[in-house]
């Protein structure tokens, strides 16, 4: 499938907005990939970031998959509208162990108001990529004064 | 709905697992209730957490509302088993602005392998009390040894 | 939580809608109780609607527990707009086993656009009630000449 | 990605476990293909399975949705297990208007106890195939004899 953005700029735009993500840069994300309807966060891995088993907390995997499934739906939308998770859902497959981390998104199904996205995380580990979670979320198109409300 | 713990120490390993997740450190997120079969997660407001419009992450909302959920599970658990959140469901309500947050989840329905947890998220600004997000989750009881595979 | 209806006569317009869904009375369903927010959806057991352990299949639960949530949306909407369910997740909790079922929905959230819901699904053998399935549903409304699109 | 089923019968056994689903029977759905780890149910549209406006049901596409998922993962699992449905979450992506609805389901990881599974809808309308709705399900392969627990 391929979308073509209603915003030439999407690129400029999504990578403003997820800078202004501050979240993303306390965990250490940062945002690998920017295309009409798909985009990558990236991850290392951080022992501080860690759940009792010394994994990834699923927390932050769905956090990093979160950002990819929001950015991947904004990237498709109008400049003057504001983006907003409506609800996920996500299946924790693997254990988030690697060095690095990657969620991948892209959209469904664009809709004038909802976008559906599904996204991947990957544990890399040298060469080596494994899935360990997938997500499917429901994003909003909120008009940008108007972004506290749903 | 009351439950009695596998494990009358129960709070004891709850609180002993909690503190090894150390992303619940790295974000300031500190156990608040520990019952059989219900657990409370709280959090202050930090600016380092935020997303794009200054409200709390919709990740870090899920992050606690995960850990609270699989904590509710775990409270009635065998004192063998390794706790997983197999998968979870969450709806983001209202923009997460406040000053403290707290994460409250109940065991729906305990399985020998599977429980079923849902949580309430809520923002709160000085007395008041707002609920932001709800989730629904899917948790599951791992031979300790065998953490890894589900 | 109580809630006010936007239009009064949100029960006609409720009753009305449910008649029209013709998939209800192919299955057997019936609207049991219509109050601002909250919808009840009852099913007798039918064994022409069962799976492979002739239990009620889940996805004949889904479809009285989606109509429960959906509705419940819809008494709180103004007159003239359409009812879509978005999404929704459903955890089966146990066997569908028993005389007559019951979903039972109310709204969590109800925002201009969307509103989420949450329904239990209940299996009555003679004075026994038994929690067989939860759902977390957002829903749409949508302008009635449109109700196409989303 | 490529699976080998455990039980060489798996195509003999998921078409006997789906001819005892009698709910498929009801509404009209045949199992259309049957392979390790993928499998398709079909529907032709029948105005008795409609909602309000005239198209199939959002419960009976996602009961064709949940069979196909549930199936797919019977199908990579041994020869003595029984296989329930945990959890899904369905997104409805446009009205499910057509001639005909097939139902797409692959498994995305097959575990020991728990399979997640990946579905998706379409609706023909002559040679004409949309996308209708998309499913993430989370199935139990439970000891045969032992079938009524989770």
């Amino acid at each position: 499938m391929s979308f073509s953005p209603l915003d030439p700029q999407f690129e400029t735009r999504v990578r403003a907005s997820f800078a202004r993500q501050r979240a993303m840069d306390t965990i250490g994300a940062t945002l690998a990939r920017v295309e009409p309807g798909i985009v990558e966060v990236a991850l290392p891995y951080r022992a501080d970031l860690t759940q009792q088993h010394g994994f990834l907390h699923a927390g932050i995997v769905a956090t990093i998959l979160d950002s990819a499934c929001g950015y991947a739906a904004f990237s498709l939308m109008a400049a003057d509208v504001a983006v907003l998770t409506v609800e996920y859902k996500i299946n924790l497959l693997r254990p988030a162990q690697g060095e690095r981390f990657v969620a991948r998104a892209h959209v469904v199904r664009a809709g004038q108001t909802l976008t559906v996205c599904s996204g991947d995380a990957f544990a890399h580990t040298g060469a080596a990529e494994k899935l360990i979670a997938t997500m499917l979320a429901t994003v909003f198109a909120a008009p940008e004064r108007d972004d506290l409300k749903q």
